[in-house]
C-alpha cells in the first residue's frame, strides 16, 4: 500500500509514473527519449533524474515512494537486478546492474522485470484481468510478448523468459523467425508480419486496394492501413488479419490446453483490431480445443492501453517489497 | 508428515498403497481389476475394500492414515471431489462423488487428482523433479499426458485440466486427433502413433524388417517392436522414432518458451526407447529455442516408473489435508 514508481525502458522511449498501488491510479506520467545509442550509463543517470523529476511533479517526497519497478525489453538476473541480455535497444546491456544503480542515484529500491511480464501484471491488477488467479497474456506489436499468471503468481522461469509466447511454434515448417526457429507466432500475427503480408500481396499483383491506398509508396504501409482496406470490403486485407488471428487462436489453444487459465487477454496495437482479427481466432480456439473446458475461459481485449507497463512495473515492485 | 494413500483409477487396473509421506516409501502396493463395465457404484465399492485391506496389509490402522488420494483419468471439480467427466472408462463417471463416497465408506478425507498430474506430484515430490520448484512433465503411454509445476505448486486449472501437453498442436495440417483437434502431439508421439506408423510402412512394402518381426501379423504391433528393429539398424524404424522425437521436441520446444521450467521430465512407457527418442527431441528444441537461456533447463527421464502416479495422489492428498 502506498506509491510506487513505475517505468518502461524502451527502444524509443522511457515512460515513467508514479502509481498508487491501492486504486492504480497513475500520477505524472511523463516520457522522454531513451537515447539508447549514448550508452547505458547515460540512460541510466537519464533514468534517475526523471524519476526525481516526477516524484517532485507529484509532490510527493522520496521517501514516499516505496520502490521502483522497470520493465525491461529482454531477460535479466531477479536477484541481482542485473539485466542479462536486452533485446532491440542499443549499447552493451549484458550484465548492467540496472536495479541496483538506479537504487543507489536514487535511494528507493528498484526492481527489474521484463516488459511484457509487467504489461500482464498490470492487467492482473487493475485491468482486464482483475480478480483472476490464472491468466495468460498476448502482446501484439512490433514483436509478440506474453506474459503468464499462475495461482495469483506471475510465472517467471528461471531468467523471466517465461512467457515468450510470440515464440511459439505454431507451424513447424513456417517462414525462418528473427530468433532463429522456424514458424514462430511472431511471424503470422505481428505488426511486421500483417505488413509485410500486405507487401507481397502488392508484389504479386493482387486485386486489392492497398497499394492505392498507400499512393503505390510501400513505405507508408502499415496494419492500421490492411485494417481500413479490410473495414472497406478488400477481400485480401481481410484474409491477412483472417490469417493473423488464425495462427493467433493456434497458439491460444496451445496455452489453453497448457494452463486452462481463467483469462486469456490479448493487448498491443494489433489487438485494436478487434472482430477482424478476433472472430477468426475464436474459430481456430473452437476448432481445437476440446479437452478443456471452454465456458470456463474467457477471451477478452487488455484495457490499461500504453499505461500497462508503467502500472505493471510499479505493482511488481509492490510485489517484491511485501516478500 | 505420516501415512497417505494413494490410488490410480485405471481403465483396466485399480492401483493402491500406502505412502510415507517422509520417504516415499510404498508399502502394500495392491493391483486389483478395475471391471469399470459393473458401473462406478461397485468400482468405489471395490476401491473402498481394497483400502481396508492395503491398511490391514501394512499393519496400520484407519486413523493412522491422514488421507487418500485417487489419480483419475479425466475432469473433476476440486471443490466437491465430483468426477465431471472420464475418458477412457466405461460407466457413467459424470458427476460422480468419488472423494466424498469414499471417505463415507473408509472414514479418511479423500482428494481427486487427475491421473497425469498424479504422476507430475510424484515426480516432484519423490522422483526425477526432486527439489524443484518448476517443472513440466510428459507421459508418453497409449495417450500423452502432461503435467506442470510452478513456484513449488501444481498448476491445475479450472477443472485440472491444465497440462493436457499431449493436445498441443504441432502441426496445424497435421492428422486428426481422437480429441476433434488436428495436429496433436498424440498424433506423433504416442505408443498408437508409433504402431500406426509401422503398420502404414508395412502397407506400403517399405524396405525393413517389421514386418518380419511380428510374423507378418500386423496385430502383434508393438512400438517395443518398432525400437527392437530399430536397434538392429532397420532404418525406418529408426526413422519412426525420429519423427515421434521430432514433434515431441516441438511441444517441449512450446512448454519451455511458455513456462521457462528448471526442468522436463519424461516418462511412460515410450520414454524408454531413450536416446532413440531423446537424441532426435533434443536436435528439435535445440533448432526452436533460442530466446531462453537452455543451460538453465535439464531435461529428464521420469524415476518414479509405475509408482508415480500412485506416489503423487497420496502425495497430493497430503497437500490437500495441509490446506
Amino acid at each position: 500500500m502506498g506509491y510506487f514508481i513505475g517505468c518502461d525502458l524502451g527502444g524509443t522511449n522511457l515512460r515513467a509514473a508514479v502509481v498508487n498501488s491501492v486504486t492504480g491510479e497513475v500520477n505524472s506520467l511523463t516520457i522522454i527519449p531513451t537515447m539508447a545509442h549514448e550508452g547505458y550509463e547515460a540512460v541510466l543517470l537519464r533514468m534517475a533524474n526523471l524519476f526525481k523529476d516526477i516524484i517532485e511533479k507529484s509532490k510527493l517526497k522520496s521517501d514516499d515512494i516505496q520502490g521502483i519497478g522497470i520493465g525491461v525489453p529482454g531477460m535479466m538476473d531477479f536477484e541481482s537486478g542485473l539485466t542479462t541480455f536486452i533485446t532491440n535497444l542499443p549499447g552493451h546491456w549484458i550484465n548492467v546492474p540496472v536495479a541496483p544503480i538506479i537504487k543507489e542515484k536514487t535511494g528507493i529500491p528498484a526492481f527489474l522485470i521484463n516488459d511484457v511480464r509487467a504489461i500482464t501484471w498490470g492487467e492482473l491488477k487493475f485491468g482486464a484481468g482483475k480478480g483472476c488467479q490464472s491468466l495468460v497474456c498476448y502482446a501484439l506489436g512490433t514483436g509478440i510478448g506474453g506474459g503468464i499468471v499462475v495461482n495469483n503468481q506471475l510465472v517467471l522461469g528461471n531468467s523471466g523468459q517465461a512467457g515468450e509466447l510470440g515464440h511459439m511454434t505454431v507451424d513447424p515448417n513456417g517462414p525462418l523467425c528473427n530468433c532463429g526457429n522456424h514458424g514462430c507466432l511472431e511471424q503470422y500475427s505481428s505488426g511486421p508480419a500483417i505488413k509485410a503480408a500486405a507487401l507481397k500481396a502488392i508484389s504479386h499483383g493482387g486485386t486489392t486496394i492497398l497499394g492505392e491506398m498507400v499512393g503505390y509508396d510501400l513505405n507508408k504501409m502499415t496494419p492500421e492501413v490492411v485494417y481500413n482496406a479490410a473495414m472497406k470490403g478488400d477481400t485480401i486485407a481481410r484474409t491477412i488479419y483472417e490469417n493473423a488471428g488464425y495462427y493467433l487462436g493456434i497458439a491460444i489453444a496451445n496455452s489453453i490446453v497448457t494452463l486452462e487459465p481463467q483469462k486469456i487477454v490479448i493487448g498491443g496495437g494489433i489487438a485494436q483490431a478487434g472482430e477482424l482479427l478476433f472472430a477468426p481466432m475464436r474459430k481456430a480456439i473452437q476448432e481445437r480445443v476440446f479437452l478443456v473446458p471452454m465456458d470456463r475461459i474467457e477471451i477478452v481485449q487488455a484495457e490499461l492501453g500504453n499505461n500497462a507497463g508503467v502500472i505493471g512495473a510499479s505493482m511488481w515492485a509492490e510485489n517484491r517489497i511485501q516478500k
